[in-house]
This record gives structure tokens, sequence and C-alpha cells, in this order.
């Protein structure tokens, strides 16, 4: 008998009291290993991970735990050739396993390079700008977001063991939550290997990640307010997790990513000879045979102007023709087989389903042509095209989940857009077209129905990761039938598993909990200039008040002569007086900068290495020919680099004139070094 | 008998076929109206709103939806006497309906102003940057916001019949949904007098608000996968609609406001001669008798350190105590009636409930001594103050929804933080304190199970709004027990009602898509000068390639002179030489992009106006002594003012050195003339 696969529980491994159902190798039929997790203390696993791993994650920043995702990523690279060894006996190709393997990988190390560039090197995010509350500017309002104090439940499908289970660890690591991931029995054997890699490597927090391997069980009745569930599978399963109590009237957030009739559609504009013609075919090919259709995202709908719909089927089936189906680890095969026999049984009824209001036009479900394989043993299918009667319902309603695709034409782009909606919300859709009319029409139309929509043609084609693969940037997830869920999407899908909470304060107190300097608060002005405090002495709120410069006519005039900036609102007093801004000759924006700059510069070496840039800079009041200006800077955020000898600094930079009124606000930008002088 | 009340349904009045249950009085038990839905067609409202007033809604910018929204709340303000007169009758004070009315009607005008300062003038929102999919710059990806075809369904509570319709209605009129909005019967006669004079002024869109007064019976099986409902009221109510097949298996969308055990923690620096400890109590006493306690926002959980907790209930008593209840409508009263005799029933029984584990320390469920009023017809009762034993339950359970408030005590702001956590998630927190580490650790602590926050101390109490007062700017609704729901937070509860859909393609395509320019998408140069053309002839696109122009070590030593800014990277080779990120002397960034205004201004008087600011001015590679810079700048968005004969023309800035490298990118903010020359 092989091993029974043991879960990661509460900082140790499992083995379940019984023997476990065996899980079975999708191309030769063999005993793989055997899975439960009969005996298993769910219970102990949810309150370990609220109570040792969510704690470690949260006692680092942001940037620290990407850190750890780039370690843990980089180590796993290194044990790939195990992971894809072990991936055959999924069904999957070499290809296939690409997608899962070094697909999840990346994702991980996207949201690595995310949480380091777009979070701060914090425990707590600003969400949007200062609301002012009060004319005074007493009383102000900042949207934050910081972390559950919960579990976050990851229940994947059984099609990508690997990617499955990253994606979504990922962003609620990042997030500040521990995970407890409970992979689809069927291909849990590489979920598993993955898991013992990450726990050996001792790279995340323990408690950090859990392992369920077997049955779920009653785990949701663990569940409470601050957990939440991340589910992948069959709307049906995501229709009974949400009728759980817990999540009904227990505050227990569930997402789902479920079923999905995916459409790619072909413009009208495009005809045989089009590079977009092939680009299509070529497309519905790939999404039918990548792990032979068993993803979420595989094209299920192929949509087509009514005209040249023969041309496409007879080019679809000829591609599929020459598509080799066989034993996965054959480097000659294309098309692996699918999970198990099961499945196949259910593809091969959903098929059965369709043929109600199409016709095959392409394959045989009960024949196919394979290489180095048993067809009694192993799972496979041939691809199945089909093409579907105009008015066919069962095309949007029934998911065949497998190499299956059916035909449906158009006479309009109002109709193609009207056939992307029957299937009532989707992950993803494509249009294939090089008109910008085209691609607006059905962009705009089918948006609200899709989570993602790949506009396809010639010019982005070479480039394109294809209209199957879900991208660490890019929102996954789609409204309605898809599961109304929304998994990555970069830092969005980080900021799903925190709390957003509007905070209301006087500006001194909102500084001191956000960490971060608010306009209103207390300014610090000493008697050392902050441009000679390093990253260790600096504090947010320490200010340079400036000296007063007066701006006369002469340096007007001389700045536009220089900088050939000669605008006739700084050198022509007639016409200036005729703007119905300014009434006047006004100074140059960029000259207000540039003497601002000349007043609170500290010029000598010191810990302040560079301005790299100024954001959401304001001209209110035109500052006008001997007016006097002056610029107050302030300490806005300090955000240390983890890897390297310097920070960020951000100032809170604000011209005024002699009476008080506001020339300019913006934000200067600045790489301080952490110490001064610099060691090493 | 009094009027029944109608129905606004597929563009008529409806009257139900039968005469419908009767509406009480709150202070005098007299009927004021009657109610019933008898009859309504309610696929037929639904079906009218996604046919006539969602693509009615859909024609409009969101700046013309907004600009439609001030209408109409200015137009509401004349008519605001008879709003307050009929407001009475559901027991509301003048105070009262305060936060009813004008809370509505500024609502619905934030909502205006924040939607032209915030929105696009266009009907697809953009939501953050362009994601680079590939290193040639050929595939990238946008996410945006399209409105859903759908219709918004609102289930409003009985407390505030006008601010529960216009803080929903508002952000979805913005989003580009039609509402069906459904009052509470209990108050539904002020909602009716609203909408009537909303459909009287003819300032919406026929199609966009319907209204169903009395039993919802089976709208919900009307709804499908781009329909939402928003419902505030209990969590039972809440627990059916989630079960709703539609909700479940449909893809409709749900937000729910329920109820929530609101806390209001007094920190542990506070003493009783602080005035800290003055705006605790007040706050207490404003929340417990504002609208009875009738308030998903009020106060329920008094949170006290346990050595202060006698001076606090003592202080909160006798405030208590100089409260007048009675007749709405007399000036000298402080405390209206309850909405009904079945709401004092329900609170009565809370009460009691609340007792198993705190006692009652003021006000007598059974007894209110009352101004101008009969306490046998009225639903009036005391305020009723309980203060609870260590370790109770209830009061964390049990919402009393009126003048209801339980005291409980803690040793150790941890202790705090976890009795407010007890609440399982609530609408609003609030601490008072003067102790900015105390406030940062409530702060944090509590933020997780909170939609709102509020800091009250010294410095911000003149300004505060309270802790009752949501506000629409600023995130309404709460995890857990609150609901999970989100509402208001400016244009955060816009957004909510859209689909957020992830775009991927050429960036020409993408162009094409948004209107807005993309990074990499065809630059079109043409003899004419960009800055000669209006609004009318400016188009996305449209491009300045300038000349060249090199910069001298003169340039940079005299620039140095002229602003003063005299940092050692731009004046002093040697010290210049050891920086670790210039290795020599280098142009201020403020010369690099002044020269580049000089090469790209075209000086004559013409339709740009002038240049309001700068927006994410990044410095890449550095400029050095002999460099030859060039600067392109493209028109990326055209944003045109609904009252002003000038718009917003956002210029995509990129400046290069001879060897190509991007030495600076911004965007460059100009007010350009619709026409030219101007009209009038």
């Amino acid at each position: 008998m092989s091993a029974l696969l043991e879960s990661y529980a509460a900082g140790r491994w499992f083995r379940a009291d019984d023997q476990g159902a065996p899980l079975l190798d999708a191309t030769t039929g063999e005993e793989v290993a055997r899975i439960s997790s009969k005996g298993l203390d769910l219970g102990a696993m949810t309150s370990y991970a609220r109570r040792v791993g969510g704690p470690a994650i949260r006692e680092l920043t942001f940037h620290q735990r990407a850190a750890l995702l780039k370690e843990l990523g980089l180590h796993l690279m290194a044990d790939k050739d195990e992971l894809y060894a072990l991936s055959y006996r999924t069904g999957a190709t070499k290809r296939d396993s690409f997608v899962d393997i070094d697909g999840g990988l990346g994702t991980m190390l996207s949201y690595s390079s995310k949480g380091r560039r777009e979070l701060p090197n914090d425990t707590v995010v600003l969400d949007g700008g200062l609301e002012q509350l009060g004319r005074g500017g007493t009383f102000v309002g900042q949207h934050v977001y910081t972390s559950r104090p919960g579990v976050a439940v990851q229940i994947n499908a059984f099609n990508f063991p690997v990617w499955g289970m990253l994606e979504k660890l990922a962003p609620a690591f990042l997030a500040g939550l521990p995970s407890i991931v409970k992979p689809a029995s069927q291909t849990a054997y590489l979920t598993e290997l993955v898991v013992r890699r990450i726990i050996e490597s001792g790279i995340l927090p323990e408690g950090s990640l859990q392992l369920l391997a077997g049955s779920a069980g009653t785990l949701l009745d663990e569940l409470t307010v601050q957990d939440s569930v991340a589910f992948t599978g069959s709307a049906h399963t995501a229709g009974m997790l949400r009728t759980h109590t817990n999540v009904l009237h227990g505050g227990v957030q569930l997402g789902v990513e479920a079923d999905s009739l995916n459409c790619s559609i072909l413009g009208p504009d495009v005809s045989t000879g089009d590079p977009e013609f092939d680009l299509f075919v070529k497309g519905v090919v790939t999404e039918m045979t990548v792990k032979a259709g068993q993803k979420c995202t595989a094209i299920r709908r192929v949509i087509v102007p009514e005209a040249i719909a023969g041309d496409v089927v007879e080019a679809i089936s000829a591609r599929l023709a020459s598509t080799t189906v066989g034993n996965p680890a054959d480097e000659s095969v294309r098309m692996g087989a699918l999970a198990s026999l099961e499945q196949r049984e259910e593809v091969r009824k959903a098929i059965q389903a369709l043929r109600s209001s199409a016709e095959i036009v392409y394959g045989d479900p009960d024949r196919v042509e394979l290489v180095d394989a048993d067809a009694e043993r192993g799972a496979f299918l041939s691809p199945v095209l089909l093409r579907a009667s105009r008015g066919a319902v069962e095309p949007h309603e029934v998911e065949p989940f497998g190499p299956v695709s059916t035909v449906l034409t158009y006479d309009s782009v109002e109709e193609a857009v009207e056939l992307a909606a029957r299937g009532k919300g989707s992950l993803v859709g494509s249009v294939v077209t090089h008109d910008p009319d085209v691609a607006r029409s059905v962009v705009l139309g089918a948006a609200p129905w899709h989570g993602r929509i790949l506009v396809l043609d010639r010019d982005d084609a070479k480039e394109s990761t294809g209209h199957g693969s879900p991208l660490p940037v890019l929102v996954h997830g789609g409204p309605g039938r898809a599961g109304g869920g929304e998994e990555l999407g970069g830092i969005r899908g980080v900021l799903h598993h925190m709390q957003r909470t509007a905070l209301q304060g006087s500006p001194d107190m909102l500084t001191a909990i956000t960490g971060r300097w608010t306009t209103g608060s207390q300014r610090r002005v000493e008697d050392v200039h902050p441009f000679r405090k390093s990253l260790a002495e600096l504090r947010v709120g320490d200010t340079i008040a400036s000296a007063p410069r007066t701006v006369t006519l002469a340096d007007i005039e001389h700045f536009a002569e220089f900088t050939g900036d000669t605008f006739y609102a700084h050198t022509d007093r007639e016409a200036a007086e005729k703007n119905p801004l300014f009434g006047g000759i006004v100074a140059h924006g960029y000259l207000v900068v540039s003497l601002a700059a000349g007043l609170f510069v500290d010029p000598a070496p010191g810990p302040v290495l560079a301005n790299f840039g100024v954001d959401s800079l304001r001209f209110l009041t035109p500052v006008k020919a001997d007016d006097t200006i002056s610029v107050t800077l302030t300490v806005k955020q300090i955000t240390p680099r983890t890897n390297a000898d310097y920070g960020e600094v951000r100032w809170d930079a604000v011209v005024t004139n002699a009476e008080g009124e506001v020339a300019a606000t913006y934000d200067v930008l600045t790489l301080v070094a952490k110490t001064w002088p610099q060691e090493g």
C-alpha cells in the first residue's frame, strides 16, 4: 500500500488513524497515495493559527513579509524537479505543470515584489487621502486597513495543486493572516509535497501555514467573524458553503471562484486571411487542451460571426487533429489525461447535455487515439468541439470541465455581447479583433459580466499570456456564476484580507495612530536641520521653516529667458492681464518650486542622498512680482528599505506668500541614508 | 380613514387594491396613513428599471449625474418645512429630524461634489495604474470599473426615512444604477413624500427611482446577476435575505447593515476633572437620546476603567435626569417617542434580557415623566442605563434598539480592546482619550472589528460630528454582526455598485477602450502645436516632440546660484563624485523640468490658460553636464468641466537624454479653454 498523506496541524505532522482513501495516477490508474483526515483536531488547527501563526506574521512589516515570500519562492525554485516529476501523475504534461508550478512560484515572487514596492514598511495601510471633516482643520478623517486577527481557510480545486495554494497563500500572508490549506483530495499529494518543503525550509513563521489533507469535515464550524474562506471549486459545493450558519449568521467571509462559461469572441472585422483569425483558432485550441481543458478560465463558448463559422470550425478541427493525446510524461504528447475516471465521466455527461442543442463537429467522447498510454486505465478523453444551433440554451448553462468547447454564432456586435452575457458572469472573456471600435463596443458591453477581458490582436499577440492565464497583478474572479469573488490583482488581493476602517480624530491623533504625518498636526522645528539627520534620527513631524524670499519681476523675466519658458503670463503684461486666472504677470510654477528648494535645502554632503521625485504638486495662489514666499517642509512618512542602506522619506511641502496664502503644496521624495556617516 | 400611500412603479403612481394596514403617529397613536403593496407588479418594476431607468442614467457622464444630484438636493432643501412637519409624527424631535432630513440632503450634495471632483467626466473609471505585462511594452493591463446593467434594490430601516433613502440612492445613481426604494412601513409616509417631490421635480431621468410602499413580497425573485440589494435592518431579516436562492445561487449582490453593539471606550488616562470626562459623558447621553436611541450607530456598550466607573455612572445619570421626554414638537423636549408601541415592547424585552447580568442604575422601563404627551397612546420610554457585572455576556449579544446603554468595566487597555471585540463586529466605536499611546493601542486593536472609529478629545471636540453620525465621505458599515457591508465612504460607495474588470491588450486598444491615452500607444504629431488647440479640437494622443537642449555645467551652476539650491550634487564636483547615486555633478531635477517646460511651451496667448499642477514626477536617469535633453508631451486625458468654459487636460511628459534614456516622467496638468477664441 502506498503512503498515507499527512496533514500539518498545530505545529506537527499528523497521520490519520485509518487507512484512508486511495488516490490514483490519472494515466495508469496505479495508486499514488492514500488520504484521510480522520482524527484531526480541526479546532486545534484554527486556534493554533490564531494564537501562534497570526501574531508571528503580524509582528513583521509588509516589507519583511514580502522578503520572506521571496526567500521562499527562490528556495522552492531549487526543488522544482521533484515537483514536476510528481505532477505527471496528476495527468499533467510538462507544459501543464509549468502553469501550475512555475506559475505558482512566480505568483509568490510577484507578490513579494508588489509588497515591497506598493505597501509601506509598516503594518497599517492608508486608504485614500485625508478627509477634512471640519472647517477649522481640527477634525479629520482617514481610512486605514488593518490585519484581521483571524485565519484564512483556503479550499482549493484539484486542477492546480501548486498554483492554487500559492496564489491564495501569498496575498493572505502579506495581509498578516495565517493560512489553513485544504487541497482537493485527487491531487493533494502534490500539495502535500510543497507544504512539506515549505515547512522544512523554516522560512515562514511557525503557524503561518497548516495543511489539511483529507475531508474538511466540520472546519467551518470552527470559524468566526475575523476568519475567511476562499473557495475554488464547483458551484454546488460553493452553494453548500454559503448556507453554513457561520457564513450566513456568524460573519465568516466567503470568497468563491466557481463555474464559469468563459467565452472568446472573434470580431466581425476578421477574415480568414488575417493574423487575428489564426490567433483566435490557436487560442481556442490552447484553452481546450492545456490541462486537458480542466481550467476554470478555459474557453467554453466560441462566439463567432455566422458567416465565418464554418471556416472557424474547420480550422479548429484541423489543429485539434494534430494534437497528440497520451502519457503526459512523453515529450511528444500535447494533451495528458483528465484528473480521474470520475472526472471523465462528468465531462461525458456534460457533453451529452450539450448535444441537446449542439452537434459534435470534432472528436468522439468515447474514443481517442493515445500515445504511450492505456485507454482502459487512464482518464483520457478526445478534445470535443460542438457547434450549437441558434438560440441554444445549454452552452450557456453546462460547464464541461475538460477539453470541450462549443461554437456559437452571431450577426451583430450587440448580439455577440448579449451571448457573452448569457454566461451569467464569467472569470474571463476575450475578444480577438484589430478594430478599436469593435474592441471598445465588446469590452464595455461585456465588462460588467467579467472579471478579466483580453483583447488579442497582431500587436500584442507576441507578448500576450493568453486567454486562460490569471496573472498575479490582475484581478482573478468574476461576478455571478463565476462566484462573485476576487483574488489576486496585486495589492487588491492583499486588501481583501484586511479590514477597512474610517478613523476620525484630531490631526495629532491620526499621526500617532497611523505613524504618518497628518496635515494639521504638530510640526517639530529644532536647531538641527532635518537634512542633517539620518533615518535613525529623523522623526515624522520634523520640520524646516524656511527664510522668506521675494520674487522680483527681474527673477521672473530672467527665469523665462534662461529656461525658454516665455509663456505670455510670465512675460507679456498686457496679455497676462487678460488671462482670467492670473490678471497680471505671475511667476512660473517651476520657478516657485525651484526657489522653494533653494530655501529649504541644506547643501553640504549628508544623509539626504537625492530628491527622486515630487508628487501631487498643485499651484493654488499665483505668485506675482514682488510677492515674498517661504516654504515649510515636514517629514510625512519614513520608509526604510529592507535591502538597502537607505530609505525613502516623503516630505510635505507648503509654499506660502507673505499674506499666508498657500501658493503651492506638494510632496518631496528623497532617499536618506539609514545612518550617517554611512557604515561600511 | 387616512390616505393610502402610493408606490411609484413603472412610470406611474400605483394605489393598492385593498385598504392597507394603518400607520400610527408615534406620539398620539392617531392614524397617519395606510400602506399596502397588494397588486403591485414587481416584475414590471425591475424590468422598467433595467429597460428605462438604467440606460437613461448611463447616457450621462459621472459629472452630469453629479450635477443632477446637486440640482435635486437644492430643490428639496426648499421643501424642507413640510418634511420637518411630517417627521414629528415619527416621534422625532426637530434635532432628530435634522439628522434625517438635512443629513440626507447633505449626503446627496456631498456625493455631487465628490462625483465632480473625484470621478472623470466619463462613464468608465480607471482603477489603479497601468500594469506592464510584457517586457516589450506591447501587452499591458488596466483595471476599470463599469456600470452594471441592473437595478439597485434598497430596503431601508424605519429610523431614518429620508437619510436612509438618500444615502443609498445618491451613490447608486452616480454609479449608473436605477433604484427601487422599499422603506420600512412604520415611517414610509415620510419617504413617500420625499419621493413624490423628487418625481414632481422631473430632475432625475424617468425610471431612476421607483418606490415600493408596503411589503416587498417576491421582489427578490425578480433579481438576477447584475442586480443588488442594500439592506438596513435586523439581523433576522438579513439572515432571510441571505438564504434567498437568487442571493445564494443567482449572483445577486447583497449588502447588509444590521445589528451593531457599538461601544465607546473611556481611556485610562482620563480623570473626572479632564475635559475628556465630560466629552465622554455627553457623548453617551447624546447617543442614548437622539432619535430616542433608535440608531444603528448608538452607543450600546459604555466601556470604562473600573476605578472611575462609579463617577461615570453618576455623571451620565445626572445628565439623563435633565433630559426632558415627551411631545417631539414641543421645543422644550429633548427626547421624543419610539417609532411605535411594538418597538417599545421590543426594547423592554431587551432590557429584561440585559438584567440577567446587569442592574439598572438609571431609569425605569415602565415609567417616564412626559412633557405635553400621553403615556398611554405614545411610544415613550425613559432612558435606561445599566451596569453589568464582570464577565457579563448579554451586553455583547442583546441590542436594545432604544435609549438604553450598559456600562462595562476594564482594568487594562488590552481588556478594553477585548471587550470591544466581543461585540463581534460593529459599525462604529469611539475612544475618548488625550493620550496618543492609548489612542494608538485602542484604535489598532479595535480596528479589525469596526467600520469606523472616532477618537475624541479636547482638540477635535468642537468640530467633531460625534460618535453616532455616519458621514458621506467615510465608510458606513462594519464586519461580522454589523452585517459585513460597506456604504458611503465617498467614491468607495459608488464603486461598490460597479464591476471591476482587468483589461489586457495592446496600449492602442486600451487607449481606444478607456478613452485615456495609455503609455506605449500611438502619439499624433501634427503641424499645429497642441497648445493652440481648444478642448473642442484637442484629442487624446496629440503630441509635442520638442527640440533638444544641451544642459551645460554653466547652466547647472547658474541655476544653483539663482535659486539658492546649492546642494553639493550640483556644485561640488568632489563631493558629488562620492554620492553613490550620482557619481558626479548632476542637474537639479527642478532645472530639468524647468528647461523641459521651455522646450514644450508655446508662449503666445491661446487656449491653454494655466499649468495648475504636476503629478507623479520621478527622476529616473540623472542629467549630467553637457547631456542633451528633449521632452515629449502627449495629451493623456481631457476632462471638460460641466460648469465652466474650460476643462482640465492631463499631459504625459517624458524627458529623455541623447541616448534615449528616460531622465524624468510626470503628468502636467493644465486648464484649457473649451473654445478659442473664447466665446462671450
